[in-house]
């Protein structure tokens, strides 16, 4: 059985539109997507270094439309990890598990992994927002669209939009 | 540079000295070496289960002799990452992070993963104190002596004792 990796933040968890309201909270600044596209998030979003280390900010993301469906479609068909880069943040590790265990609750304890790089992890297949995670990876690449990797063009990597996508082609 | 994976409970964290403790607190029952010899440490500690899902538990453990001297040694040789099933236990994510940061300060997150399995980390060596990640890693197998692990004979693995010896052999 083939092995998967599922990123989360901006692959499960919408991330994106999380740093927006929270933005708009913490600044008063209502940013769009155009504004966004090309930018690293840390670039895009002036309080992000604040906002990702506030308690809750991990617990309380929104779902990504469609995952739920889509990750237990792939979680019946591969062996599938959720690999996501945690340990810069302290406070995100327990609540990205509490997330986890809220909205997937068919993904167990035993595959899941908090690190600080993906370059250890194997795996067949990578689905990850980030061309940092993805770079390296020796396996099948799958880029989940998001504004920061919206002008990154690249044939080594199958560009993703929707769960649907994903689920239409694994 | 050879990559090196190196376990945190019974190997850099001193976890019997810490599970005796909590027992004899917990139940009144204090456990010698040879009462554990051969058993997991779920069968060998009454209060376990209780225990390890206790608040502190993991950020209080004793650190194992020598082991900052000898994880820096390793840290300046090799590419070094921490391993630790942690997933199981929610809490522990957070107080593991805490305690790497406070005793060995000189591992960055970078070098951090927290996972339930550790089937899928990639590295030339693994030093740990169970078998059950060891058995199926593909390197260099190091055996770091703990009751549960006393009985066990195996020529694939090397048995070390001592942070001493694995600064003398590595």
């Amino acid at each position: 059985m083939k092995q998967i990796l599922v990123d989360m933040d901006g692959v499960l968890a919408d991330i994106y539109a999380h740093l927006i309201a929270y933005e708009y909270r913490e600044s008063g600044i209502l940013l769009n997507q155009q504004e966004l596209n090309g930018k690293l998030e840390g670039e895009a979003f002036p309080s992000f270094e604040k906002v990702v280390r506030s308690k809750g900010f991990f617990r309380t993301a929104p779902v990504m439309e469609y995952s739920v469906e889509g990750l237990n479609y792939l979680n019946n068909k591969y062996k599938v990890l959720i690999v996501s880069s945690a340990t810069e943040f302290p406070d995100s590790l327990t609540e990205k598990l509490a997330w986890l265990n809220e909205h997937f609750p068919f993904i167990s304890w035993k595959q899941m992994i908090f690190c600080g790089s993906k370059d250890s992890i194997c795996g067949d297949i990578m689905i990850d927002d980030h061309i940092k995670n993805l770079g390296s990876f020796p396996g099948r690449k799958i880029l989940y669209t998001q504004p920061q990797n919206a002008l990154i063009q690249d044939p080594s990597l199958e560009r993703v939009n929707t769960w649907q996508e994903i689920v239409g082609m694994l």
